[in-house]
């Protein structure tokens, strides 16, 4: 941690930090700058954080922190990939894995009808709410318990093991009981009560990153879960809110390249929320996979402009099966006449 | 609702749009545009998330809700002010209230302490957190219940009541039992499962805006715990989250003057994490009183270098004086010489 | 364009507004819904924008444009793909263009040994900055006209055409004088003096978005261009401000996708720019040219950590070489044993 | 400067880091931690800039700049507070200046008569637009000469120094002839051809910060003036952009006392493109003036629903008298019945 005290702080507020810094187990090392002096408190230990409120203190200007804040989900423990297990299928392995299905679970027929087509089409996995997070309390706010049965059945028939919401701590069990993953949902990325409470099972869990999140808040968020002793997480990109007002969302993929860069835990992009508008779900897609994102997490829904919820950023079943043909597809090639081009021009 | 119908839409696919709304129990008024066809829905009704899929339809471009999405934080049920009373102290009055008090309660001393000093500088209320929700799970996460039987003390010796923050479901009645307002932190706010179990109780809440809240999602998050029968909300702006690096967070002042001209629920401001820096808040604090904010909730510490929290945006025990001082007194004056001045200068 | 009446609107109210709408040329449509009357001007012409100031007319709630602001960007003129042809390189065709070069040109040695790595690298065209728009007006500003030639010198042994910023209407003629390409900056994406000065010019124009524009925003500003006659425009993006601090912009590669479904304009993508961090620019590079992106601009430099301006988001010629070779790599597989792996967990 | 080594960095790769630094003038403080070596650059002098090129070199993690990056704004060299004399009137002095007038020049009958009316009500300023910065090509660009004539006659007949917008070098001569104070708009903020420009005269200049500047950007752009020779700069805050949707702006009312805190230059606010809603100006209005602003800066047209542009956030005469006359008013007391009230609750 490096504290710059201020042009005009005095020797005695100098002191002061200095001794602060020892007070809290650590070393101080000043350095004399020819407009200030800045002090590096070096060491490690529980009182890190009380050190910050020295920014509090007389003739502070700043405090930067320097060590990484990550224990568990950082690369400095684990130089490797995570791969995690949802009831067979591996997200983080060399494959990536395409999770689709509805919004919002409405009803079995639209259930079991979107599970086959996605199936058919390449999914490996089904997405569906059971429990809806809406800005409006006066929205269509899932059918619960019994799109949880629904969801059951539907993997029972396709074998695709299924991935759903839980807003609640009272519901984590009942969710757990039957989902093979469950969703932290954007909105709660940082309510650490239903975090610590989904850390206590070992069920693989997909932490959507916060419209407002950091990276370093996000992967803060994940660390909640794997100290709380669950090493299963997945994260999820799914676009941040910016002033840009022609998407949903502004969806940051450079973010997914940092994350792999920074945490060693698989991540997806979810293209649906992360747009907002159908017709850039597939370019949204292959650039997602091509940023390194280990999967897709995709709304399908057999009729989306009927549907209860995200109609405008769902793909209908032939939509679907266009994209995942089309991630398969060579993107363009680079122009590899260089030479010709230009010696032409010249 | 208005639909905006593309340049290319066929007659058949202006055909199907006003029959969805029709079905949908609304009525359709068609307007021909040189360029385009737009199509009103009129009438009011439970399927009208439904019409918002049309989004997805062929030949639609784009939907424009009209319709206010409040129904009772709106001006539009209520045009007077809503008073919420905290044992006793008028919120939303003529008066603007002055909670202050510790980010975290640490000790004892240190909560009594602050208690009597905040008092004796003409604080009506004492916050304190008791359950601290912290971006790394590595940081103090509050006394927890200790805290609490401090905060009681607290208001037994002092006479002020106590506001402190709630994070978990499962702790909603312990904390009502101790607290005379359940604070929902801004991580909190589209904490749906929260806010509908806090809805259960009559307590009154103090409601921070998310960071990334717009005010329409500030308010129908409000929306859920007056639908939840708790009508005793008072809404807290607390800055946003922008690209601007030199302060903790943005504090939107505008919004609180726009929160009160759509809603008839009472605003205050949180000047510490609204700025993040400790000699910003005396000035931020008198801006948010001269907008039409009903009152202030600040931090204060009685050695905020060694707090262990937000030891850097907290007061102390002079600095929070000074700050009530200076609430009364006058603000510059517009310059009253303009024609002198003027004339001299022709 | 629709005007929506607020909920007290008078019967005077409404017919103020309609007679305003006639006044300037268009037909007025009335819709009376059960909370509010809407009000649809239809009918075309310069008096448009005044219809827009009825917002502040008494009982008017809020004005709705529909109408396309584009004339000559949008697809509605132009259903195909403009080609930007550059010194005999195309922008805009089937193959990906991808321009390189240092972000400022420093010296003679260093531009020319720039220009034949990127070149025998498989770059098309050279970037090199001779006049900088830096922050401070302490840093380095460029080398200016003694830049300019060494850039031509660079394209006569190259072959390759190169692109630089124009930053003063005082410097049109002379940097076109020199370069293939003119570059406007992001900060000066709306310098509107500046961008109707080069569209007197019919040179070619690398337009880089506003940190802070919107898709709409960008595309207007190009449409200035198109409008003052000069049709060679390629759209670049470089990221946005957001408060996402861990890299330098959030680079919105959806919003490529976005402007070329609404316009006929090539974009292209910047990397170094839009992350601000070397190690993200080989993932970011595929993901652009995934969504499809016309091409890159990538800052390459010889001894990056000595370079004079964005060094921390340079690649050296090693790491060039290997993102060209990169682009023509396959991306990971969708898991097509979709059948198999989800069988054998049922 | 702190260079921070990352925590695999080798002996090399410091003694290399270390080696640079000495070369560039600078002497090298080594702080060895428990996690990673940290490196200190103390000195000064013009090759700092290249210091910051280290964040490319091996073993570095990141470089954390120290010194201030102003040398002519900031506070560090100017205690005092500088007051800009307008033909007259003081800014930055004890009292506040209003400055009102139309968004663009429109008429004759239009400019004068507002004139009159803002100059009744307290005005000491007129502002006005003659060459107006448009979104869109299609929408008024203004009367200009013309505007600027009429401006002249304003002044003539009431005495107000006018300050209007100038977008071009070009211009630069032509609008310092005619107006009192050169305002630089919010897009050209780092146009810094127009800025060194502007500069080169000694004319008054109203710098309106960019809506996605920091504030040390806002302030580096008054830098650029300072540094040409300008010493009369007003900073003006004007709103940045943010994801908020209600308003045209976020007033970013904290950076006016950040700003002050920061630098000797005079501040003011435009609360009319901070909001975007003529319902907010006023209670914006006194914020401004309560946080510390040295002035106001509003749009005011005879007939805002009939204005060429910005009739949404313009005032009417009455709204303007209303606005000026309430800002003496007194603001909400802070409850002094803290003991009565809180001694009945316990």
């Amino acid at each position: 941690m490096i504290i710059s005290m201020s042009e005009q702080a005095t020797e005695q507020e100098i002191d002061h930090v200095i001794q602060r810094i020892e007070e809290c187990g650590f070393q101080a090392h000043v350095v004399r700058g020819t407009e200030r002096t800045i002090i590096g408190a070096v060491g490690s230990g529980e009182r890190r954080s009380e050190l910050m409120a020295l920014r509090a203190a007389p003739g502070v200007a700043d405090i930067v922190p320097i060590a990484h804040p990550f224990k568990l989900v950082g690369r400095q423990i684990k130089q490797g990939q995570t791969i995690v297990n949802v009831r067979g299928v591996p997200i983080g392995g060399p494959d990536i894995v395409m999770i689709a299905g509805p919004c919002s679970v409405e009803s079995r027929d639209q259930l079991l009808e979107t599970a086959r087509a996605v199936r058919a089409a390449g999914a490996t996995m089904l997405r569906g709410g059971a429990y809806k997070p809406r800005t409006s309390p006066y929205d269509f706010q899932g059918l619960g318990l019994e799109a949880l049965e629904l969801l059951r059945e539907a993997r029972e028939e396709t074998g695709l093991p299924i991935v759903t919401e839980v807003m609640s701590e009272a519901d984590v069990d009942t969710v757990a009981e039957y989902a093979d993953m469950l969703q932290v949902g954007a909105r709660n990325m940082q309510n650490y009560a239903l975090l610590r409470r989904i850390a206590t099972t070992k069920h693989p869990v997909l932490l959507k990153r916060s419209p407002a999140a950091t990276v370093k808040e996000w992967l803060l968020a994940a660390e909640y879960l794997l100290a709380g002793g669950n090493p299963n997480v997945v994260l999820c990109e799914r676009g941040i809110k910016t002033f840009v007002t022609e998407m949903r969302n502004t969806l940051d993929l450079a973010a997914v390249a940092l994350a792999k860069e920074l945490s060693h835990l698989p991540v997806i992009v979810d293209p649906s929320h992360g747009t907002g508008r159908r017709s850039l779900i597939p370019a949204a897609s292959r650039a997602a996979v091509a940023i390194g994102a280990d999967g897709l997490i995709v709304e399908v829904h057999p009729c989306p402009e009927r549907a209860l919820s995200d109609g405008e950023q769902s793909l209908d079943f032939a939509g679907f099966a266009q994209l995942t043909a089309s991630l398969s597809e060579p993107v363009r090639k680079l122009a590899v006449v260089t030479s010709e081009v230009a010696m032409s021009t010249t």
